[in-house]
């Protein structure tokens, strides 16, 4: 009966792994994108690099005080620098790349989100902080890229939604949890969920309301 | 002998308690209405009343060392989302709001120093340090949150006396405690000082030289 | 046997502790300045002295998970407080201070990495993160001193080397480490050498590529 563990080996490293570390990819390109506007060298690119892919699950992990999990690991450094890399080389067609990342970017949405509320639950936050160490574990990087360029962020700014997608995702993911389904059917409909929301809330212009 | 551990029960949840989620939640009011200089939707408001609200005490746990004190808890969320929908409401009358909440400021200023001295002397901080961070909790969650706005801190711009406001009422409660009083007078002396100072600086504009 | 235990101590105590102290007198002076140029208080001056000062250690051992290391030095506090009262009282002349403060911040910032490499290995980081680390004790303050002054950290911009160098230092630390020579010499070698890189990067202009 090894047939059956090979599969589940297979798809735990491929299916979740790699899509996540596509989403940590994307992010660090966005990140690195971002260096751009102030005439930052490729240190600085990297910096915001490492910042918009890893900095909401930094934030994550010392607030809820557990070890964060990129020290030592060697795979997001390569990431983080290939990223830059692409960046440095693709200097063209910012407007069409920026667009081509935008479905790669709601997919990393969606399961950084349900990885965060996984990492929490699984080291004592109740569920609803969870949903908000998840959100908090998407968004926060980009967040903290506009921090230290001196930006306003734009996750705070009236604009498309995009933490309160990750909110709702979240929200229907610990419901589905409740109802002892599937754990990864359950990641499925939410990411394909966050993915809708991005879409509809772009396509149809759908904000919050201004404070 | 029932009636005097009632009262002590009474004095520990609704006077000292109270008060500091008076303090919150004012301060969350502060972080809100922060959101209105930068077109930020209610999301960004959340945000920033957040990190008003418990910005400088979390600052301070993760400095220590030890577990920050808002995860899990339900009454935090709702007083910043309680000050969101208020500040959402609340459309007009910003000037006179502001001023309605100068005397609870100040209040909360003084109960948030001295809570926070309190915590870091419990876990090892010495005296001086204590003082510090007790300063640090009761101010660096507007710093945090005019960072995240993108403007220069108020807190360290020359203006009216805050930090050092609750430098000064920190002091004087560590030299109280040494007398070995009245935990509760000492407290009550320190908030009534930091609330003198406070008023007595607005009035005689008195500032801290410019560097 | 007493003269060499002397040595020893008088080595550890003097010729290692000095210079990274005389290295955090003089970041703490760069934080200080950069209070200048927004009109703060003596107050706003001592926090970006400190963040400067002890901003990039304090993030290095958050993020390896570790005390920090200037809580309860009274040491910490009165070499901030005099950088503030020294900028406080020599008012003119800043452009020939800066020129003379070049030097002792190169020499800082090879002890700097040098130490924060040596206390990321001891806790458990690998040699590629322990050069980060290092990079980031020796760097990050300017960087939080400049998002607390609503700055573009002038650390990412196209510029002189400056955490090139320490990345260069830092790497020459680790290979002469598994050389297993004298530790001394091998610090010494790679300070000189920061000092060296930042000499030639002013001298010659030599900048990283603009992202």
């Amino acid at each position: 009966m090894r047939f059956p563990e090979i599969l589940i080996l297979f798809r735990e490293f491929h299916f979740v792994d790699i899509v996540l570390y596509i989403g940590i990819f994307v992010f660090a390109i966005t990140g690195a994108l971002k260096a751009r506007a102030h005439q930052m060298d490729i240190f600085g690119a990297g910096v915001l690099a490492f910042a918009t892919a890893y900095g909401g699950g930094t934030l994550r992990d010392l607030l809820i005080g557990i070890k964060i999990n990129w020290m030592n690991d060697q795979l997001a450094l390569g990431l983080v620098i290939s990223a830059v890399i692409i960046v440095f080389l693709l200097r063209r067609n910012k407007a069409e790349f920026n667009r081509s990342l935008f479905f790669t970017d709601a997919i990393g949405l969606g399961m950084f989100t349900i990885a965060g509320i996984e990492r929490s639950l699984a080291n004592g936050v109740n569920e609803i902080y969870a949903v908000l160490m998840g959100v908090m574990s998407a968004t926060f990087g980009g967040l903290l890229a506009d921090i230290i360029s001196n930006h306003v962020p734009a996750l705070l700014k009236k604009g498309e939604l995009y933490a309160t997608v990750c909110l709702i995702g979240g929200t229907v993911y610990i419901l589905l949890a409740r109802l002892q389904l599937n754990d990864d059917l359950n990641m499925l409909i939410c990411v394909i969920l966050v993915v809708l929301l991005r879409i509809i809330s772009k396509w149809k212009r759908i904000f919050l309301p201004e404070i």
